[in-house]
């Protein structure tokens, strides 16, 4: 079902099926910081992501395979995707060297020497048992100059086909690979082999059609090879290209042509201006399918989640709610809070009137204010809670505009409200620990 | 109903009923640290601790007056109760000045000067509006001489008196005084002035007896003066005298004849060897009345906490499981264990398999060991959750001992344990934040 460019969806993975648009927490090392996992669940949360240079460096992905994988390690039912890690080599790293082969980096925690290929990035992805995996990638920095940001893009294609490559060959090795599901129970590594979206080679193929539309009208992400959940990872490529249009395009197409279940827009959020951020996805879109989910990487406000999702992005990622609450930033319905405000201090009302979520429905501001101002853990736990409730409560008024046909006004009137507040810069960087 | 010295009751709070023997959490600046309200209510505490010293500072008891009082300024709706700021002045502020009216002090947080007295340590106790006040005292340092401890006692006996004297007068200026109670329409500060267990004055008292006895046979503390419970704050009195049990017993009789509704042993858990805590205990509990509630402040460790409500003891508090938690030091069935050991990373077992906790039914040893190992914020949550859980259940299976007339089986066991564990000093100040 569409709504101009919007699209409402589900993405069938192996362990959750995930409406459409989705903002996805983010858990760094194995945790969205502050939270526990229950509390995630009763959220709705259902996608969130792991950083594998993060997870590789501790506890490390060899221990998190012995252990069962991701889902197991963290006691997280749901669907995971992880990133590549090459976001986080090249921008926590202070000392590294990339090569065709791949790039050798420092760890920021203690110094030591690492190497990650495309190959070894995927076999880590794969230890930890993610349901969506990234296709390793140089994350072009800003600003970039044209040529620069040429080269970078090649070398990510190569990665590319390479990650794809050694995906094919080993994503049997998730460590859930082998257990029943609870949708489904014959599908195998040999029936559709080359995972769940990449189904060239599967010998079933009943749906057909690239779009599987449900009883309801919601277009099915990965019906078209996959009728059943089945229990196959997905590994989705990564468009760059800096803030060249043209680039982007190229990107785009050749990695098309590469054929992933879906396509991620990474080089973002690195420090442009956003009215670039908004030109590139808009314009890289175009060059997407429409039947593959399309996912912008590290974004964004709000106001930006509900903008990208009118423009056709499914799926997103950002550190800002989880961050923002731990320095007290807190995003309502009636603007962002700094909850630090002396103005806060003796306000009995809840944080957000509108908001239903469980700190909203018990606390006060002047009970937040002060946690925040002498500086208790609690504060960290109930900030963040409330601002992944206000994130995931947003895009799901914006699953439930495009069922409406009604997204414009909702944008409209998120626009509305985030021009009243200021922008807050700096806050937008990956999360380093 | 009664095994050995040990006893089983229930005091009937304002707040709440509370069964004892009672273990409380620490909540110092208006948060059990690390653990939110609904968690703490899911684990059956039906009475937490405030500092008053940590919330007349931050954020003020004026503050938390005018917002209806600390139960609903933090959300908790069940009992609370306040020290009287008295050790905090003595073990956080460096510079001090005691004389016969108070103490001078300055705030371990900014250097500013502040000034407590008996009358404005009740003040800023029915200004938070506890269900049980304490008379403010001083802590006696360890080790003091003969002659220093008798004065200091002696000083604390006057300011008790005063504490009294101010708190009759003024009881009624708690919060939530005037609203009505789920158990009691009818009762009004004139029918029960004095308090709760302070009847003296009271024109009704229906009960009759020191001790009530509930139809399953067990004692209620307060059955004596409010039958049905009121809502009506306590103040109880608290014993010094430092190691010398002469003193010790003077202190506790000339307290009884101030007749307070409960008594608590404080000037404990000082730094003096465990064997002394525990004869103070045994002698001081000699002079104090079985009819009403006895507290020792600042204790324990489990076995500790198992020990002294075999000896008589009712109420106990302590930051150590709190402190411990945010330091990986977890208490278990099988003893204490450093979670941050190398030894538990790949372990995929839960921490305590005989917990019935929230973290021991989702969890792993290994999953634990990393968020310790990695300083992410859900470690001090969970970890704490434990902790307390462990605690709290180690105090009903006191009770369901005491009930089957075994406590001293429960007790032989858990020292069994506990000599098994390394003893870990240092653990035990007081929260300093």
């Amino acid at each position: 079902m569409q709504d101009g460019p919007a699209r409402l969806a589900e993405m069938q993975l192996p362990h959750a099926t995930v409406p459409t648009p989705v903002f996805m927490p983010v858990g760094t090392v194995a945790t969205v910081k502050a939270v526990p996992q229950d509390v995630l669940e009763s959220l709705g949360a259902q996608i969130i992501l792991g950083n594998t240079y993060h997870l590789y460096l501790r506890p490390g992905h060899e221990r998190i395979r012995q252990l069962g994988g991701l889902h197991r390690f963290m006691s997280w039912p749901r669907a995971l995707l992880t990133d590549s890690g090459g976001f986080q080599v090249f921008s926590l790293s202070k000392i590294r060297k990339v090569t065709e082969d791949g790039v050798e980096f420092r760890s920021h925690l203690d110094g030591s020497k690492h190497f990650f290929s495309p190959e070894h990035s995927i076999a880590v992805q794969l230890a930890l048992g993610a349901d969506i995996l990234m296709a390793f990638d140089e994350c072009t920095e800003y600003p970039a100059d044209y040529a620069r940001a040429r080269q970078s893009l090649d070398l990510t294609l190569r990665w590319a086909q390479r990650s794809k490559d050694y995906f094919r060959a080993h994503f049997h090795e998730a460590p859930w690979y082998n257990e029943p599901g609870p949708d489904s129970q014959g599908v195998t590594g040999e029936a559709v082999a080359g995972g769940m979206w990449d189904g060239e080679d599967a010998p079933e193929n009943p749906a057909g059609g690239a779009i599987d539309t449900t009883a309801e009208g919601q277009t099915v992400f990965g019906g078209r090879y996959v009728p059943v959940p089945g229990k196959i990872p997905s590994l989705f490529g990564i468009v760059q290209g800096g803030m060249y249009l043209d680039l982007r395009r190229e990107s785009a197409e050749r990695l098309v042509e590469m054929d992933f279940p879906g396509y991620a827009i990474g080089g973002l959020s690195v420090g442009e201006p956003r009215h670039l951020t908004r030109e590139v996805i808009e314009s890289t879109l175009e060059f997407l399918p429409k039947d593959r989910p399309r996912y912008v990487m590290g974004v964004g406000y709000p106001d930006e989640i509900v903008e990208y999702a009118a423009l056709g992005v499914d799926m997103m990622d950002c550190v800002l709610p989880t961050r923002a609450a731990r320095h007290g930033l807190l995003f309502t319905s009636q603007g962002r809070v700094q909850i630090k405000n002396k103005q806060y201090a003796d306000d009995p009302g809840p944080l957000d009137p509108t908001c239903a979520c469980p700190v909203c429905n018990r606390y006060s501001r002047a009970y937040l204010r002060h946690l925040a101002n002498t500086g208790e853990p609690l504060s960290a736990v109930l900030n963040t809670v409330h601002n992944l409730a206000f994130y995931l409560d947003t895009m799901e008024r914006v699953r439930d505009s495009i069922k409406r046909g009604s997204l414009a006004g909702l944008l409209a009137e998120t626009r509305r409200r985030q021009a009243e507040a200021e922008t807050q810069p700096g806050l937008l960087e990956s999360e380093a620990s």
